[in-house]
């Protein structure tokens, strides 16, 4: 039997309306032949109730029991979907992250699938059923529920795809897809039919917020094939895939735009054998991400050192650079807010050339002056002021044609 | 370590404050030493939600899936307790039934407990945790989820009592006690300090419903004392316990009506042997639950039969007498709607004598006429006519002064 497993996120389960709708499609699927999984998360916005009642209780709630809280919301929605499908005709049953031995590591609120006991699952899709998991959640060692944080109901849906040996996963959403580029900024952002992983491995740690990473990771590794389409309607939507030889026509799949970075440098770094690595423990031990490490030799003994962070991160990375300036000698340090990055992301950078010449050459031509660019196999950055973010992402789509399919592009973009 | 479980019903758990207040009841019993267990059941009104949530769904939920679905109320109720208690400066943590392998049958809604997990809750309460147990649930075999039933919360707490080796399960509830007699329809009941667990049986088969039958069993079998007492009043509650000999001093202890009866009966039934097996066979087949059976003679072949049955059970009854009468040679048949029963209980009946005597007495001079009377060890029943059930209950509270507590009565009462 092929599997499919089908994914439905709260908005998608907000209601009985949707819910039915939700059950539809997996009635759809099955008709078609398919044994069917639906991974559901909470309804609408039930986990939000759910943590407000926590806060007014304890405003520093324990990650344990915040978990075990959090989980009956996914719990509720897959036992009513499993009872909507029983009404519509169709044998279902639903597991909570426990009853399919869902095993993660104890790092809880943000926990890592380590198992998944398929049998439990293939033993009731053989007995005819729609079988129905909630998404997000899963049991430590010991029994404790855990759960995956943030996009942990894509995580859940693409790793049972994994071990169920499924070779689609389908997303539903309320988005039709994954888009060139964010279509709230640039308007005439396309849909795309088709990204690598890879490259929307790129794009989320960007912040495209569609898809989150380890549900991309999981895809990747265990050659799933993510569909993102939208909930409400029946078109097709964007396919999360590992490369295939056409996508190497396509120089540039997407731009991505950040706008809550800061840039922090340090000039005048003494260039002896472990500074860099001191620099960064004292970032890491404040718990600063850090990207775009630029390093640049001002003459043998000394050098300039930036690099790019979250502005969530600014106070963290301020005590940490006090920290540091103790140990060793910095001559200066300066702080950037107002800056931002444009990227572009496409697998056909590899064997194309001049892909960083035509987006120099469009923010040249837009006024947009580049500040730092640092550069991937298959992404070129550029940090730019944030008062220009916006047109210098629009510079960059017009430049790749990203306002169109893929297939309808000029050959040399 | 000596160890008290603490139970708290739905009201005593319906907001922020009603937590807090419970949580305080634990943490006092934490101060004087005790292990302490509480057992939770689901906020206010979230069951109702619930089940109005799955009814929209599907007119007839499947049982398996309403209770994976209800579960989620007693674990919210847990982890939020648990929140709290460490908010207030205390070790805590929340398991639900599944962590604690609170293992039933299968019987979904209304499982029957097998076998409990004490050495994960003893191991806690050892690490210096106030445990937090989610009431009402537990799972079977397979690892599906089930319930206990109404009143199953109070089950689980006396259960887990029993498991834990405790003494005293304390059941917080939103009435201060067991009274003589339901305080609705004779104002003048009188809390009880003390009742046998047989005395509390026979009063919760007649309706009084303040403790579900099953609990008072389990703590009975086990010798767990259950303290039933308000949860916003300091007071001492009504201790339910084995027999003690000050017991025999109190002939009656309590009083019971029953208004949603109905009585059958079978006239000119052809007394042969196994008939009397056909005729409650037919009624078991159609689920309806049958008391106070009374035979009599009337020639050596011929008897009637007369039986109560609670009146939601009329139509099944009217179905099961058409069969019998297909199989049996019966003269003729009766049903009366307009019957009540009014009962008193009291293990002091086994040493007393004249406690019939004084009840009918007490009922002739109210001038209630007496149907049929049914007696067993610690009881006497009286059905009388609809319209005097409540003038007999007050007769009969009066006769045995349930007006106030035993210290107080009589001698001869």
């Amino acid at each position: 039997m092929k599997i499919l497993v089908q994914k439905f996120g709260g908005t998608s389960v907000a209601d009985a309306v949707k819910m039915r709708r939700a059950c539809q499609r997996a009635i759809d699927a099955k008709e078609k032949g398919f044994g069917v999984v639906i991974v559901a998360s909470a309804r609408g916005k039930q986990t939000d109730v759910l943590v407000a009642d926590a806060y007014e209780l304890n405003p520093n709630p324990p990650k344990r029991e915040m978990d075990q809280l959090l989980s009956t919301g996914e719990i509720q929605s897959v036992s009513l979907l499993a009872m909507a499908l029983e009404s519509m005709g169709h044998k279902a049953i639903s597991f909570t992250g426990s009853q399919i031995r869902m095993v993660t590591d104890s790092v809880h609120t943000k926990a890592r699938i380590k198992s998944i006991d398929a049998e439990r699952i293939h033993k009731k899709l053989n007995e005819g059923n729609i079988v129905v998991i909630a998404g997000f959640q899963g049991i430590d060692e010991h029994e404790n529920i855990t759960t995956l944080g943030r996009g942990g109901s894509d995580t859940t849906a693409v790793a049972i795809a994994a071990a169920l040996g499924a070779k689609e996963c389908e997303i539903y959403t309320d988005v039709d897809g994954v888009y060139t580029t964010d279509p709230r900024i640039f308007k005439k952002a396309a849909k795309l039919d088709l990204i690598s992983y890879d490259e929307m491995l790129e794009m989320a740690s960007l912040g495209a917020g569609v898809m989150h990473s380890r549900a991309v990771e999981f895809g990747k590794k265990y050659d799933v094939t993510i569909h993102v389409r939208s909930s409400s309607e029946q078109t097709n939507g964007t396919l999360i895939t590992h490369e295939v030889p056409q996508m190497e026509d396509v120089v540039v799949s997407g731009a991505t735009i950040q706008k809550d970075m800061a840039k922090i440098g340090l000039l005048g770094v003494a260039n002896k054998p472990g500074n860099a690595a001191r620099i960064f423990t004292h970032l890491a031990q404040h718990k600063v991400v850090v990207n775009d490490i630029i390093q640049t030799e001002i003459s043998p003994d000394v050098a300039n050192i930036s690099f790019m962070i979250n502005l969530s991160d600014l106070n963290s990375a301020k005590e940490a650079i006090e920290e540091i300036k103790k140990e060793i000698s910095v001559k200066d340090a300066f702080i950037r807010e107002d800056i931002a990055e444009v990227s572009v992301v496409g697998v056909g950078m590899r064997t194309h050339y001049g892909v960083a010449e035509k987006m120099f050459g469009a923010l040249a031509e837009a006024k947009v002056n580049i500040d730092t660019i640092t550069t991937s196999e298959i992404r070129i950055s550029c940090s730019v002021s944030k008062d220009q973010a916006e047109k210098a992402l629009e510079a960059v789509c017009m430049a790749f044609e990203l306002d169109r399919p893929a297939k309808q592009r000029t050959k040399s973009s």
